[in-house]
């Protein structure tokens, strides 16, 4: 990649600060900068963005990128910097522009069940507040206590929940975008149907501030789902885990919340960072978390029973009930914190995303395993399996040197994500593209890139909107 | 309007019938040609196509594709021709490409309940086959019996079921789709995931056949839903009616699969139409049609019964349960032949499409009885409450001359429309845009518009398919 962009000047400088004001701009504070300079991907550019903005309207946003977009000067959209794919990583210094500022919740319209909130709202917040009117946002991603709205919309984020309540994008009525040229665009609204042309909504979502800059969403609320039930289910062999998840889910009288898929050595690693340990893990090899929702807690059991017992018939060790809020959170608490528990044995561990149909998930499994075998590397892996969306999680081993293990890593992820979309898969299911998997992307969408590429081209003539990501320019 | 196209020539049909073969190519013959004129929106153009092709393979529409985009030839898309905005009309002659032939189910894959199918396959032959496989495609529109999937997934059509399952765009898992260059590509596929770039896919479903033709479709299915149960609810009033069905959809233990609204007029020439009486139509100003789903039979009472209360607390004038095949049928007989009934009234009849939020329902009812009154016509209403998209017809008053009516009923239907959009709403729920719309889509969306048009220059920049839809040319 090489940078096309000139460096910034004084007079940009001047006339972005007149724009945000003297508080809302950070420029030239080494120290100040650096946190804008990488995202939780781990990975990080060398230098610092020239500027940071922190607008706090819509219109200042609008004027922010008309006078970027007529001085080509590269803007970078962040939210909450929690992204895995280094989409918020500014590559070409320029302006970071920051939503932090912007994270108001400005209606909640009990009503018509939705809410409309600022970009950089962040997500359990809003999960909390709609929770208080008896509703619920069923979009939430995993990283729901740290990442931002924008950013879930941004990369179309996913989530445990996605099997029953679909991904960001199932969610997102409305959004209020800025184009390159400061152009204000509302898309959608309150509604819930719309035939009046393309929907450059849906376009918008997931395409990472490469197309348009988000400054309000109007998102889809659904009542509070009924109290649910977290099973615990360790199984001898991933084979059987995979073979079993189906099975569970046609025995449930409704689909389940979520079914997760955690392998033995995530497992291993969780309880060791959680300082827990959990029932028959040494013999389990796999085990799926199932969780299951009822209009109330009478009929909780003659809901997760017939899934537990499809369990067990298709070979479970034992299934185990969690059926109170501190026993899900304990189960929960591992899944969750599956990432950061591989972070202490391998502070720059990465993960992949792939996602495949869902039938094609043993495959992906064995084939990881005999990868992970042939290189001589552990490579565990967690995810949203009834999705088909798998995150394997190559870790260092003690005898690579840093700069070795970065290129095989990369080389381990891509293999993978390439396996995944000859079995019809795609490279990312959840987690966006960034600047990290544009060669697989490339690679994996070629035909379809360029069109993409047209479309950008034809909304973003100048390329200043968040440049290297999804395309390497 | 004016056509920018120029005529075929004798050696564009050599060439097309060279990609077809003789027996799939229509050239010459008025009779033959006339029926690819005009849609079931009642309008038409003045001249017949210049020639009607059907391909059988996308091969075959590929080369269509790219030698029309070469020599610069106008191309419309045809389902069923069931489109109710002219859609599939040829504006400017040239090509009309059927997909008549193309109509098998290619596949049904139980294990990831997916179908993969072909865009003529007639909707209701899907809907039959998943069944035989315990499946659902969740998707159908109102006319399932005469619409095609590939037509379906063109206007992102709705129908009765929206509030609980979605649009067709829920259910689109992937598209082969050929560009106006001829490329073909392939969008999603049987992943239930992507973040992998812009949703190439959901762009495409609503473009109404104006960036892409779409030769393959991948479709969500999910369980056959248990049994259902019907609910036929009389109010004295228009405002109760659309009081009661949040009251409804509350009291609820699940999202019931519809909420529909009739209203008097439209009742009354239903019944008429179809040789039967409801009770208490005499009494009654408007009626909901509420279907509830449940796991088995033994379940149905508990979950209509609460509905059926909480209308009658709303002031119902009375709740008839239909749980029986035939009751049902009946009754949704008569809300699947609103438009027919009105046909015979009026044969030129022609229905709005507006949706907006559904708080604003009871004040668009009351401008558009209000706008009935001033212009001294019917305006009988039906539609998808719950997803606040009803169908305004106004009827042709004896008084008034073709010519005369036809500009006043599109103004009627404009202003209705616009008022929708005043609200949030849209000026197609589920319709689409076609030709008939290209006025009151640029008043509302102007700005949008312009981004629209961006993208298809991008993708088809000699503006070869369906010139004159969406876009005033």
């Amino acid at each position: 990649m090489t940078a096309d962009f000139r460096a910034l000047t004084p007079d940009d400088i001047a006339a972005l600060r007149a724009i945000v004001g003297e508080t809302a701009i950070l420029y030239g504070d080494a120290d100040r900068l650096a946190p804008y300079r990488s995202d939780e991907s781990g990975h990080g550019h060398g230098a610092n963005p020239d500027v940071v903005l922190k607008p706090c309207s819509t219109d200042q946003v609008s004027r922010i990128a008309a006078y970027c977009n007529r001085h080509r000067i590269p803007m970078t959209p962040r939210g909450a910097g929690s992204g895995l794919a280094g989409g918020a990583i500014p590559l070409y210094g320029g302006v970071v522009l920051s939503f932090e500022r912007m994270s108001s919740i400005l209606e909640i319209d009990v009503e018509n069940m939705v809410a409309v909130v600022e970009p950089g709202v962040i997500t359990n917040d809003l999960c909390q507040r709609v929770g208080e009117d008896g509703l619920f946002y069923a979009g939430y991603p995993m990283s729901v206590q740290s990442s931002s709205i924008g950013g879930n919309v941004a990369c179309n984020a996913g989530g445990a929940k996605v099997i029953k309540y679909g991904a960001t994008a199932a969610h997102v009525l409305g959004l209020e975008v800025v184009l390159a040229s400061g152009e204000v665009l509302q898309l959608g609204g309150k509604r819930r149907k719309d035939s009046s042309g393309y929907s450059l909504l849906r376009l918008m979502v997931g395409s990472e501030g490469t197309l348009g800059l988000i400054t309000k969403i109007t998102l889809r609320l659904i009542p509070q789902p009924g109290p649910s039930a977290d099973l615990l289910v360790p199984f001898r062999s991933t084979e059987d885990a995979v073979a079993a998840f189906p099975k569970a889910i046609m025995a449930a009288p409704d689909m389940p919340a979520a079914v997760e898929f955690i392998d033995r050595l995530s497992m291993c690693h969780a309880m060791a960072y959680m300082g827990t340990t959990i029932p028959l893990a040494d013999n389990a090899d796999a085990f799926l978390i199932i969780q299951v929702e009822a209009k109330d807690a009478d009929a909780l059991f003659d809901v997760y029973r017939p899934v537990g017992e499809a369990c067990l018939e298709a070979g479970a060790l034992e299934v185990y009930v969690a059926d109170t809020l501190w026993a899900s959170e304990r189960i929960w608490g591992l899944r969750r914190n599956c990432l950061e528990a591989l972070r202490v044995i391998d502070p720059t561990v990465e993960g992949g995303d792939f996602v495949v149909p869902s039938t094609a998930i043993p495959a992906m499994m064995t084939f990881i395993r005999a990868l992970a075998d042939e290189h001589g590397v552990e490579i565990p892996c967690a995810g949203h399996v009834a999705d088909g969306n798998i995150h394997p999680h190559p870790l260092k081993p003690e005898d690579r040197s840093d700069d070795e293990w970065n290129g095989q890593r990369h080389e381990l992820l891509s293999r993978i994500a390439m396996k995944a979309v000859e079995y019809g898969g795609a490279v990312s299911g959840e987690h966006g593209v960034g600047f990290l998997k544009n060669d697989i992307l490339a690679q994996s969408k070629g035909d379809e890139l360029r069109a993409m590429k047209a479309i950008k081209d034809a909304l973003d003539p100048h390329g200043i909107l968040n440049p290297g990501k999804l395309f390497s320019n």
